[in-house]
């Protein structure tokens, strides 16, 4: 990401749960910033409008019109058609299946604009500017471990996009076969294993089986409202049937690692969201049991370390594939 | 590989059942060719021995001396450090594990050498030459399901060899955890449920347990004898265990191929390797169900087609990345 004499790019994060806009600089400075909820429950022309007044608030703080930037860049959440600029689906934003939303965002603004996965652009992210920045590495695996586990794949110092635009859905490669059934409706998902949902999932089904737990208390008696989080604090407080379910999932997040390790022998796996933060619990028995089973010399290459970026990587690495699209067309 | 005014190159194929070497031009024609058992039995140094002299036999024949070559590719079976040239662990050719196979070809000719998987290798000449030649493909993954699972990757039209040259072990990615053993440690892997030794090894537990089926009449009587040949030829006969076996392969394979699916999005799957020839058996299940598993957008755009060649995709692909290698080299 080497740009700095390039115009600035106006990119944002559409997820399920938040929004985040930014203008970025071409070196990777992000010049003005905001973030809002999605409130997807308001519906699809309600959270456009939230989308678009995001991102005029950014242009206006960075006093900047539209005319002015490189580009635009979209990050979302979901299957993404790159060529057609459509989500073709996406669990978490399930009103933007089927929209045309590169172009609804292109003819808003009036600026060349570029649709891409949210995890894609967060691989992007890391590996310009977060925890591969300034280290000798060619091939990046990223997954961000959140409500679900979404995944970009960086291969010989490029973005690996496959065929369509929507490479990289790590989450969604079975591990288990015949295993619990996942939100995307195959069986034994990374995802459906290791996920905040799944988490959520298997606590919900012991407290409802009269497992005893500091979990309930902790969901102020309600099992309906137990999350990851809730379990989290529950075994962080020493509680024996939180700590087994994340166990679990570390168990199962290892053997996704390992395939990771196997398949495209990285430099660096980066792990980002939620998740992520339970470092000592989830991350740290995973990459363990990653770094064993794996096969013994990717084993030894790979380093699995947390993302640098907590909010920022979507939009930095979103920007980025903006920058590179631009100069791309420039024939550079 | 449209190198037609260069130098051919020697290239070979070393696994653990046959040895395949040729003489390859410049434009992928073969000018010489030869095959040989591998005989591991006889001992690692009596294998290269003959893996010379098969060597100087297809030299020979194409009339050429070690000068007059572009470079010399060995491609082999196993986990390979590219940088080093070494094979760090193969469970096929037991005996080559840490041995500098790169240098001891090179000095013995005095030719610049490479040394690199074979299913890497067979990647690349079903790419150039084979079942994605003359379509527009940027995104491959090859898959061989023999005795064994190997892989290799085709990303963005490069080969992709991750950090130390041994990605593609899409054979060692678990689909089934806390499944059977596989022979590389870990359990359920996908060559521990849908490979050769698989189908013999369900179908000797279950001649063990008493099942009633013609393979044992097919393995002569001897439980031992049993190979996934016997199986297949078992199944044609209408053999409602024998069936079974397979038909489980086939599940499992198509898990494996819808775990390809969603994390590679690719134009094609290429499927070669002697199980691949039940096809109506094994590949035409496993490639609906991948399909169908799958998300809806790579999942429309994959082509899922047998390989092209049967024994030389791995010289054909040595030699192209002997060329290529030998054309980055000149600054080309």
């Amino acid at each position: 990401m080497k740009h700095d004499e390039q115009l600035p790019a106006l990119s944002v994060d559409l997820g399920g749960t938040k929004i985040v806009a930014a203008v970025v600089g071409g070196g990777g400075q992000i010049i003005s910033w905001r973030r809002c909820l999605t409130n997807i429950e308001e519906g699809t022309n309600a959270v456009l409008k939230r989308l678009f007044s995001v991102m005029d608030e950014v242009l206006g703080e960075a006093k900047l019109s539209p005319a002015e930037l490189a580009g635009i860049a979209v990050a979302c959440a979901g299957i993404i058609d790159m060529k057609k600029g459509v989500v073709t689906m996406s669990p978490n934003l399930p009103g933007f299946a089927g929209i045309k939303l590169r172009d609804i965002v292109a003819s808003r603004f009036g600026v060349k604009t570029h649709l891409i996965n949210d995890a894609s652009a967060a691989a992007l992210g890391e590996y310009y500017l977060g925890a591969a920045a300034g280290r000798s590495v060619e091939n990046l695996v990223y997954l961000t471990v959140s409500t679900g586990i979404g995944g970009g794949i960086i291969a010989g110092g490029r973005l690996y996009l496959g065929a369509d635009g929507c490479a990289g859905e790590i989450g969604h490669m079975v591990i288990k076969a015949d295993g619990p059934l996942c939100k995307c409706g195959k069986s034994g998902c990374l995802e459906a294993l290791a996920s905040g949902w799944a988490v959520a999932r298997d606590a919900k089904e012991l407290l409802k089986g009269g497992g005893k737990s500091s979990i309930l208390r902790l969901a102020g008696g309600k099992i309906e409202a137990v999350t990851a989080a809730t379990v989290a604090l529950a075994a962080r407080e020493g509680d024996t049937l939180a700590q087994k379910i994340i166990a679990d999932a570390a168990h199962y997040l290892g053997v996704g690692l390992a395939n990771i390790v196997d398949i495209f022998n990285p430099e660096l796996i980066v792990i980002g969201g939620g998740l992520a933060k339970m470092g000592n619990m989830l991350l740290d028995p995973a990459r363990k049991a990653a770094k064993k089973a794996a096969f013994g010399l990717p084993g030894r290459t790979v380093r699995i370390v947390r993302a640098r970026f907590v909010n920022n990587a979507g939009i930095l690495g979103a920007a980025a594939y903006a920058f590179n699209q631009t100069q791309k067309e420039a024939g550079g």
